[in-house]
C-alpha cells in the first residue's frame, strides 16, 4: 500500500460521491482535503509498521452515533451537539485504521424504516430516485452501495440496519443486542437498540463487526455446522409479498439447499406477533423516554410523523409496558418452541420497495408493513445478517438469515451460502478496488 | 425413622402451634389428621427404600404461592382461587419429602414489610404480642420461629423474606433472583420477586434451597474463600439504628472478624439510593400490572394501605419506568464499584422493631424505614442470607450477609461464621427434635 494509493482512494470516493448524486445521503460530509490528510497520516503509521486490520477502509457513520468533533444531529438540527468523544464502536473502527468520511442522514431519531423522515431530505434509492432508500440508516446504506464508503455504521431497533441493505443491494449485519457497546448512540428504544454495519461484501462486514464487538462469549458457536438446518416460511405465509418477490425468496431458499442446507418449514405467527409489540404496544414509550421531552419542547422543529409517533407514547402507562414485557416473554417462548433445534431462519428482509410518493401518502402504514419481518428480531434476542439475493422486478431483492443470540457467526456462515456477490449492475462509477 | 416418630412429630407440631397462640399466622391450616395420613404415606415410601432428602420436614407455605388443592388468597379473600398445580418450588420440596402443613398469612399481595396489612389479622411477634412479626412473609416466619414448621416458604421483593427473619430470630435465605422458578407465585413486582425459605438453622435452609433452586451455574462460586473480605458500613452511616442496635451490629462484625473475615469499610450511598427506587420510583407500576385491575374492581375488599400503594401506581408513565431502569443501571454500576473485589457485605437486616400501634399510626413511613437496607438487594441483583446475631434491647437482632448474584454459597458460608445458633430463650414449647 503506498501513500498515493490511499490518497487516490479517498479522491476516488469523493468523485464517486459526486457521481452518485445523492447529496441528501450526508448530513456532514468532511472536506476531502481533511480526509486526505488523515489518509496520509494513516499511511505513515502503516509504513512505520503498525498493523491495522481495517487500514484505509472508508467509513460513513450514521448521524445518531458520535464522532468526536463532528455534530451529532440524530436527523434533527435543533437537537445537534458536538461530542468530545466518539462512540465506542466508531473509536474501535478508527483505532483499527478506518477513515471517517462523515455523518449520514437517517430517519429522525432513528424512527422509521423508510429514509424519508428527515429535514435533511428524503434519501432516494441509489438506482431509482423515485423510490425510498429504506431507513432509518438511509444515508449509510446508499453511500456504501454507491461505492463511496467501504463500511458504514447503522443502528437497528426495528430493522433500520437491514431494510435499507435490502433495497440498496448490500450486506447489513445486525449483531446480537449488547455485543457492540452502545456508548455514544442516541437511544431510540434502549432495550432493543443495536449498532450495525453495512458493507458491499459479507467478509468486509464481518471484519468490521469483529473489531466493533466485544469478545465473543466462550459458549457462542464459532461457525455454522456443515449441513445447517434452516427454517423457511412457506410461500403462502408471505402475505405482503408480490409473486415476483415470493419467487425470489424461494430461489434464495433453493440456493441454500443446493449449498447443503437442510430446509425445514416454519410458521412465523409468534415472530409476527412479537413484531407488532414494537410499535403497536407500549415499548414505544422508550422512544419518549429517550427524546420525548426534547420533542415536546421543540414543536415545529421535529419531523411531524416522528413527532406524532413519539408524542403518542407520552402517556403510555408503565403497567401496560410491564404487561407487554410479559407478553413478549410468552411470545419469545413460543417462537423458540417453533424454532426448535434449527440453526437459522431465512426470511425476506422486507415486504416491497415503495416509492417516496407511496410513503408520503401513508407514512405510518407503509413503514409498519416494511417492518413485518424485521421488527421482531431484537425483541426476540436474535442476531441477523441481511444479504442481497438476486433481483425481483429488476431491483435488488434481499433476504435475512436470522440466528440465535450470540450465534452471529452461524447467521453469517449461512448467509455466505447465498453467494453474496454484488449485483451485476453495480451502479457505482467506481471499480471495486482491492486494497491493503 | 419409624412411623410413630413421624406421626408424633406432626402431632407435636400441632400442639406447638396451639401453644404458640398465633392463630393469625395461618390462613389455611390443614386438618391435623390429613397431615398425619400424609406422614404415614411418606413413612411407607421411606420404609420401601426411597431416599428423600427432606423426608418429614414440616413445611409452611406463604399464601401467595400455590399449593394444589388449597386456596391461594395472597392475603385477600376476594382474590382467592384453588390451583390445580403447586408452585414449582413447593412441588420440588414435596417431591423431596416435605409435608405441607398449610398456607401462612402475609401482607396482602406481598406488599409490606410489617405483617399488619391483612384482613386475616395483623400477625403478632412470637415473643411480644404488641410488636409486629415483620412481613410480608409474616406467618411463615412466626410458625418457623415457634417450632411448628421446620421450613417455610416466603417471597421477597423488598425484604419480605429477611425482615421477619430478623424479628423472629430465624434464618431467611433470599437466593439470587431467577434461581428458584417463580411459576405458581402471585407476582408482586415481577422483575424483582424471589421465592425464599425460612428455617431455624442455616443448614436446614440451605438444604431446602438446594432442592428448590435450579442447578447452580457452572461459573458460580461453591464456597466462600478461607478469609473472606466482608464490607461493613461504619457505625455513623447506620442512621436509623438505636445505639443498642449499632452495638449489636458492631458485635456481629467483630464475630466475623474473629472467625477469619477481613473487614473493609463501605459507603452504602448507592445501595440506599437504589433502595428508594423500589417504592418511591416507577417500579411500583409492576404491582399495578400484577393486581391493579383486581384492586380497582374490588373497592372495599382490599386492605386500604395496600390499595393506596397499588392504586397510586395506576397512572405512572412508561417513560418514567424506562428512565428508572436507566437510573438503576447507573446505581448498580456505582454500587459494584463501591463493592470492588469484596466477597460479601454485612448489613443490619432492618432498622428497628416497631410495635403494631406504631405501624398503625404511620403505616407507609414505618414500612419504608424498615426496608432501608433490604430494598436494594433484588434491584442490584444480589443474593442475601438473613441470620440471627444475638439480641438487642432483649429482643432478637438480625444481620444480613449479601453476596453477588449466583454467589449464594458465599453469603451462606459467611453467615455461618456468625454462629447462627438459635436464641437461648427459644420460645417454643417443643424441644428441637433431631429427626430423620
Amino acid at each position: 500500500m503506498s501513500t498515493v494509493d490511499l490518497v487516490q482512494r479517498v479522491r476516488d470516493a469523493y468523485a464517486a460521491n459526486t457521481a452518485a448524486d445523492r447529496p441528501e445521503a450526508w448530513i456532514t460530509l468532511r472536506a476531502e482535503d481533511d480526509v486526505v490528510r488523515d489518509a496520509e497520516a494513516l499511511q505513515a503509521r502503516v509504513a512505520a509498521g503498525e498493523v491495522l486490520p481495517l487500514a484505509g477502509k472508508l467509513l460513513a457513520v450514521k448521524d445518531n452515533l458520535d464522532v468526536a468533533g463532528l455534530p451529532t444531529t440524530a436527523g434533527c438540527p435543533a437537537f445537534a451537539y458536538v461530542p468530545e468523544r466518539s462512540a465506542t464502536a466508531v473509536q474501535r473502527l478508527v483505532d483499527a485504521g478506518a477513515l471517517v468520511l462523515g455523518k449520514t442522514n437517517l430517519d429522525q431519531f432513528a424512527t422509521g424504516l423508510v429514509g424519508t423522515r428527515s429535514p435533511y431530505g428524503a434519501v432516494r434509492d441509489l438506482r431509482d430516485p423515485e423510490r425510498i432508500s429504506g431507513g432509518s440508516s438511509s444515508g449509510s446504506a446508499v453511500v456504501v452501495a454507491a461505492g463511496v464508503a467501504d463500511l458504514a455504521l447503522g443502528t437497528d431497533t426495528a430493522g433500520s440496519g437491514r431494510v435499507p441493505a435490502a433495497f440498496q443491494g448490500i450486506v447489513g449485519l445486525k449483531p446480537t443486542v449488547g455485543t457492540v457497546p452502545s456508548e455514544g448512540l442516541v437511544p431510540a428504544c434502549r432495550s432493543f437498540d443495536c449498532i450495525t454495519v453495512f458493507a458491499r461484501t459479507l467478509d468486509e462486514g464481518r471484519d468490521a463487526l469483529r473489531v466493533m464487538a466485544d469478545p465473543v462469549r466462550a459458549d457462542a458457536p464459532r461457525a455454522a455446522p456443515p449441513a445447517p438446518v434452516v427454517l423457511v416460511p412457506p410461500r403462502e405465509e408471505l402475505l405482503h409479498l408480490s409473486e415476483s418477490w415470493r419467487d425470489a425468496f424461494e430461489a434464495a431458499a433453493k440456493t441454500l439447499e443446493a449449498a447443503g442446507a437442510v430446509l425445514r418449514p416454519v410458521h412465523l405467527a409468534p415472530f409476527l406477533a412479537a413484531a407488532k409489540l414494537l410499535y403497536e404496544g407500549a415499548f414505544v414509550a422508550e422512544r419518549y423516554a429517550a427524546v420525548g421531552e426534547f420533542v415536546d419542547a421543540h414543536p415545529g422543529e421535529v419531523d411531524p410523523v416522528v413527532a406524532g409517533i413519539i408524542g403518542s407514547a407520552r402517556d403510555i402507562r408503565a403497567a401496560d409496558y410491564v404487561r407487554d414485557q410479559e407478553r413478549l416473554e410468552q411470545l419469545r417462548a413460543e417462537a423458540m418452541l417453533e424454532w426448535g433445534d434449527a440453526d437459522a431462519l431465512l426470511i425476506p428482509t422486507t415486504t416491497d420497495h415503495p416509492t417516496i410518493a407511496e410513503v408520503r401518502a401513508a407514512p405510518v402504514a407503509v413503514n409498519s408493513r416494511l417492518g413485518t419481518y424485521t421488527n421482531s428480531c431484537n425483541l426476540l434476542d436474535l442476531s441477523a445478517v441481511a444479504v442481497p439475493a438476486g433481483e425481483a422486478d429488476g431491483r435488488p431483492f434481499g433476504v435475512t438469515v436470522v440466528a440465535r443470540a450470540h450465534a452471529d457467526a452461524v447467521a453469517a456462515d449461512v448467509a455466505a451460502l447465498l453467494g453474496g456477490a454484488p449485483l451485476a449492475d453495480e451502479p457505482s462509477g467506481l471499480p471495486l478496488v482491492v486494497f491493503g
